[in-house]
């Protein structure tokens, strides 16, 4: 999975039936030093995500991997809002402090 | 999914004969800030898209996530047409206003 | 799918008895302006496509979407031979002019 | 696969239920030279991976192929702890040197 | 499928319990000039190619394509040892060549 940052959202009216109903969320991806990536991913959401909140995404048929998903032509999902992302015994991120 | 822009088409006469009546729409990638990016894909299309529209393409094994593409051999799928894009409260595409 | 230019052939004797028969391609891939990119993708081709010809070539689990291909470990296959790619309304490449 | 190094964990409360339980690592990828790469990956762990440990790390399709993972959106799983990397006869990395 | 050229072995005592007995090769993926690239694969190895050969690699869920490797948490196969590379008439590689 990658991190990313909900950025936004994108409507599209006109699509594949199957996905009547499915939010696109518009990711940010972040590296490794919790910095915004110029490189995006727009991923259906099925974790309630937000804007400026940091989420994990997955991609490629993981995307279809949840309940009523195995049929839609989704490659990109949020499958988890973080709380915290600790490296070498640091905090990277942690969403208590970003709302503070 | 990736955004991206309605360029131009493909015809191939000498193909897969599970690809017969399948139509092929060149699409540049769209960037971060609505800019037009070197990479492409030859997507198959469900939508009706047409050329100059801004789609939402799927890749790998969701491109045969739809009626009848089950056995096919496509790894590109434009799965719905763009309305609008929003990034951080404001609009970065406007399908209406493309078209004024 | 990628556009790409038939380059060469590779030839392996010792492989997966389930390649047996299987004829490899060495594909140059193309840009969006037409030009050979330093990418090459070595896809098992079921159309027949010669040296120079530009075809179409699938990516990932795709490559094994054709009959009798669902359980070889391949991950790229030629689908289609192109005739015309027309990108804003201009040829970008046409077969019949290729050969001329 | 790909070699990468064990930096750190992500804590995720709310996500998919069937990632309840589910470890996430945080990976660093590391190069063909043995060097810490910019690009990261987070994993699920099947394998009891630590804090400094090189690991082996599998994406795609293949991270819900272990017990119980089938139906998680999963996209990256780590699948082995790494004891030796031999590259043109010499050691690229050994576990045991590290800990020494 | 890549072209590679098999530099050495990975070695993994705690693993997938899928994975026992399944040996690790190291790769370095060969250009369309025949030369070594900076990035590798780490690929399991049907066909007992050795060092110093080159090989094609098959990733993704074409890796799990092989007699008794269909659940297993593989991602890069090696599905051939390579004879011959032909490019533009010419011949890039022959493994007869390279071992006179």
């Amino acid at each position: 999975m990658q991190i990313a940052k909900v950025r936004g959202t994108i409507v599209s009216t006109q699509k594949d039936p199957s996905l009547q109903g499915t939010k696109f969320l518009f990711l940010q991806m972040i590296d490794d030093q919790g910095q915004l990536q110029p490189n995006y991913e727009v991923a259906a959401d099925v974790v309630g995500a937000g804007v400026d909140e940091w989420v994990l995404v997955s991609r490629g048929s993981a995307a279809r991997q949840f309940q009523g998903g195995e049929h839609r032509p989704l490659d990109a999902l949020v499958v988890g809002i973080i709380d915290t992302v600790s490296v070498d015994n640091s905090l990277l991120y942690s969403k208590k402090d970003s709302y503070r």
